[in-house]
């Protein structure tokens, strides 16, 4: 079979493409996506497969693929939600809703997801077990549509998940894994700090929020320093620091908003901890009051070793053409609610890589500028094909081999 | 002739409290007294006396009044600017220029002036010496009308100046003085902070103006903890942190302003140094361009000694009804362009207590609600009377006595 | 009377002298001034006064001398310890207890004081009143004498109290006088910062107690600049962060030290409020533990305004050839405990100015080469010899005049 | 001639572990192993091998095995001092140098390796290629003895150099690896600041270095938090804050002392970088004097990915029943001056498990209780002997492949 279905792939490249740019002429907000989902559950219109829609908190869809004979269920999923950058790639099928943007390549992931799906359909009869196509609303804007699929019960039978991103920085061809913690989870937070104003004159007869404000930025910055372990990774962004007022008059509130990051469970805790600790400290500390907001959005996303390890060997060991290279990948900054798959599902998200032809320094993701050399598309579609019919060919038993 | 002009004022006393609410319902801001300075010229028009009006840098008005014998030549000065505050005094003569008020009682030192200029020009015949009446406009909003009006050199020949300012937290029949430094200076700064922006998760990608924002602000306490003599008075007040931004966006520049005071010229020469010492220090610090306004606006008002003890000498002396207590008061916190003045000029600014009648815990000047004992103007009126009698009566030898 | 006891006063100058060489060159520590006690009493010795020895918490005397007439009852007080000093002074009279130094004038204080007492006793039946002579012992150690002679209630029946400390920043015949607040108050602290250990490579095993108290000292800096009133005075030093460790091995505990001083009773009061507010805010903040020692030494000195204008008023009038400038002085930054008496009883501490002749710039009191022009000893001697005159024979009723 | 080395170091077993007992119970320190180096010479001698001692900065000693056919060069390193740790372990070879102690596994290092050299002897006519055994002196005291051995040139002709660390973290039978940056480095530092001093009353006439310290303490925080990338490794540790003093003196001048890690080249570099930044800052923000001492001390191990994929490979695949497990390990936070060897020479530093039988806890290395599971010893032998066999009869045109 797996031979079959890669040259299905191959022969519907163009395809992959031509929807791709579509996508990309067409992108729509998180949570917003009601055309790109129309479109999506439009391409399944007809084929013998079972298509649920509005699965999850937004526009999520669900195919389920059964093989003509039992075996394990899995998982592929891809994002189909854009951003709001105002896209300033040099292409010829630019984003015509202005102001919205594919730029992080979810239009590639659904373009390859939605052909492969297609083959995988048409292979039915040969196939052992089941596989659940997830086409995911909503991956840019917490709290994403990814943990509301998750509870929505309908993936409780996945014995695996996988799920793709393609990445500009490494070569078309190039495909990459990482074990463990892959992506950073991600915490927002508000604090508002109340204090008293005054007259710029007499700062005894006031409160001053600036200062206490500006002593909570210098000391946040003691939670990474000495408190995350040095070998996990942890961030506090103070990105606004709202304290505009008249020049003599004592600030009587601020509001600090940020974002925390954070490689593993344990940093989490640590920061969480620390930070609230910091917040407690400085009430005292100034007198004054705090009301902080603490929102945790994407957590870490986990992948299992044992299937980093298995998509690794599998794609190691095809021997094909397209897949030029597979190697370690470090682990990433961003954040992404595959994370919340894989709290609940063993699984691997894995890296594609698609440097734009001829380009040196290619444009990273969500850059108004982001683009990226098409041929990875397939490169996509063949490395997950791969990985789902190895992993529904392997005898269960022999899965810790 | 003191006695005589003792009469005069008591018997004018109506038409003092008249004219300083006429002044109350139509008051104006700094620079833009047309109307005041208006009223102000009419009200010498037809009297024995040479008025220049648009004195300085605005609506200046300085009244010549020449006594018969020649003599010491000496100033006096009342402000008749208002301030850009919504009225909020429960007076019948509230202010009809919405959002403008009289709220620091220059409606009432305008008034006492005026009046006490019409006696002594009527009474010019037994003058000994020259009085320069000042009305001097726009106190309110540096660079304020006194130093253009010091600048004209239509001043250069006073030997003395003085003037008074009507504080509400003292009672009505009190002078204040004050020896030496009186009122603080103030010095405005800006600060724009350049750093470099970046996402959220990657800061070492980035360089984080609200980082070095927050700790500039730290460090600047320092300057008054550390630098400034402790028994003189020096203020940093950090008014606006303008910082605002995206949560998950490292900002790259950020704007503070603020508010300095200083008690004394070495204060102010300190704060100065070690304020521009930090700014470039924290360029080198954080590896941030900065880009400091740094504009003094008063100075410190220093109040001559000698003529400060002949005021109160003169006060404590005159056995007058309406000046029950002549005492020190402590220095105030403020600012007032009369220092300038007092930079050229020897002399003194004194304070007039004016507590409403009945109410125990007044409103300070600028306040919405700040409002006047109306009898004062009478005492401050006479207070000025005295002192000018006292000062050219005084045999100029027997000064130092 | 006052006539003769100036006239005694300038006959025994030579003695006053002597007596202060003697007791500069056997000086003593606080609470240990067995022999300058012993050798005070002495002089008594067969004197028509009582003398009381070992009042209070030391070597503390107290001598009475009762005039004829009843009248009113006042205290003069001279101190007489010695300083942990090693002199470097260039006197023939050099301390010969070495380690320890005349370095504050109080040996002339005492010399004037027991010869203006022993004049006193000689006229004594033309007295009208009583005065209460108090040599007291360890002004310069907290909790120091003058708290225990108070609370030993044999001054309970002083209407007045009054002292002077030699000032070398002044020429010989200059008086200074300050009025209210007039030397600062003062607090010992200790602060014991318990975090915990680890290996220099792993903080987040560990609290790092350096850090902790790094922040501390920062954020202490915003008591001075932002709660203190900018008119009043006060200071935190932080004089010991005894913080030394190995590099490589991140401290556990850390013990500061420091020194606050205060103009004023509510600056003091704001201070003890917010040092302990940050205290108890940076246990929260860093999860550390803090051992505070809080000790406040000596209070602040209020010198009477009514009795501080009466003794300008009187010596400005006493037309002495000794006494050639009384003017006001600023406030004192230094701590003394003559502040106690001021606590109980009304009266004014001044100043005698003592520059060495011939000296530019002298050194100040408590330098190693401290010294004095011996000519300000009769200065002292008549300056409260007039001043006691003047309250004694000052009728009652006229006081408030 | 892999399976009689094998077999060969099972039969000496009981050696290993009795020269392991002798090193253990005669420890010496860092540069002052006399008796170690002398020991290991001896164990050489009569053998058929070339032995130089006194390599590099001290008594390091590097035998040359030289086989039979000609081939690759390998280098195996042991380090063989000490650390001035007062034994607490509860074992019968205790140290008998009081103060001095194998905590840190050097024992077992020298022990395997001594009998694997002395198989490898044994074996040199089956051997195709070059071993040359390293026993290095001085690893746990900076500059260390890597770093001479390498500069000697001796080593020159290596084209692989490996070693083992023992670690009661994993156990028995447990090997580890990890590719890349694998060590920290490490950089110490000495910060004097020159302030100057003063009276604790008055801050404004002195420069308070304790002050300029403790924000500079808090602003090199951002070194961590803000400038080295989040997925790298980095510390500030300031292990001592060196400014005890009196309550009331402001402190002239303090010193700080730390500690900083790094886990590549492109933070250390950054690091450096901006350490230096903030001495310079401090110095311009508080008008201080910094003297700064900053030595670099090992540099980061970086372990070639090629080499340890290759131990790992060979480690997986051998089947012995010694081995039980072959497995990534995290980085580690210290650093070790093995590091000197891989900058020049490409190859692998790995670990060995050795948790003491029946503890659920281990001691770590460096604890005074440290100890290690004897068995752990033979593990190494044959790790490195596997290592050392295939890197050797490996065909160097499929070293790629």
């Amino acid at each position: 079979m797996r031979n079959e279905l890669m040259q299905m792939l191959e022969e519907r490249e163009d395809e992959m493409i031509e929807i791709r740019r579509y996508l990309h002429e067409h992108p729509e907000l998180s949570f917003k996506e009601e055309k790109t989902a129309a479109y999506i559950a439009d391409f399944y219109k007809g084929k013998d497969v079972d298509v649920e829609t509005n699965v999850g908190n937004g526009h999520g869809i669900i195919v389920t693929i059964k093989g003509a004979s039992p075996g394990k269920t899995i998982g592929l999923r891809a994002d189909f939600d854009a951003l709001p950058i105002k896209e300033e790639a040099n292409v010829s099928f630019k984003s015509s809703n202005e102001g919205v943007m594919h730029a992080c390549g979810h239009d590639a992931h659904t373009a390859y997801l939605l052909i492969l799906a297609d083959c995988l359909i048409q292979l039915k009869d040969k196939i052992t077990g089941t596989i659940k196509v997830i086409h995911q609303h909503a991956e840019e804007q917490p709290p994403g549509g990814a943990k509301s699929i998750v509870d929505s019960g309908k993936l409780d039978d996945l014995e695996a998940i996988f799920g793709i991103h393609v990445l500009p920085m490494a070569q078309t061809g190039t495909v990459g894994y990482h074990s463990g913690y892959s992506f950073n989870g991600r915490t927002y937070f508000k604090l508002r700090i109340q204090a008293s104003g005054g007259h710029g004159s007499s700062p005894h007869k006031a409160n001053d929020a600036i200062v206490a404000g500006s002593y909570f930025v210098t000391t946040v910055q003691t939670v990474i320093s000495r408190r995350v372990d040095p070998l996990a990774a942890g961030v506090v962004t103070v990105g606004s620091f709202d304290g505009k007022g008249s020049f003599n008059v004592i600030k009587d509130s601020i509001e600090l908003e940020g974002d925390i990051r954070y490689s593993n469970d344990e940093t989490q805790a640590v920061i969480d901890k620390e930070f609230h600790r910091l917040v407690n400290g400085l009430e005292e500390l100034f007198g004054v009051t705090c009301e902080l907001t603490y929102t945790p959005d994407y957590p870490t996303l986990y992948n299992d070793p044992e299937l980093t390890a298995f998509v690794a060997d599998v794609l190691k060991g095809v021997k094909d053409k397209d897949i030029t290279e597979v190697k370690e990948f470090p682990r990433m900054a961003p954040s992404d609610d595959f994370a919340y798959y894989l709290e609940k599902i063993p699984g691997s998200y894995f890296f594609i890589g698609c440097t734009p032809k001829g380009v040196e320094e290619p444009y990273f993701n969500h850059h108004p500028k982001f683009d990226i050399d098409e041929d990875a598309i397939l490169v996509a579609a063949k490395s997950v094909g791969h990985v789902a019919c190895s992993y529904l060919a392997m005898d269960l038993d022999d899965k810790e081999a």
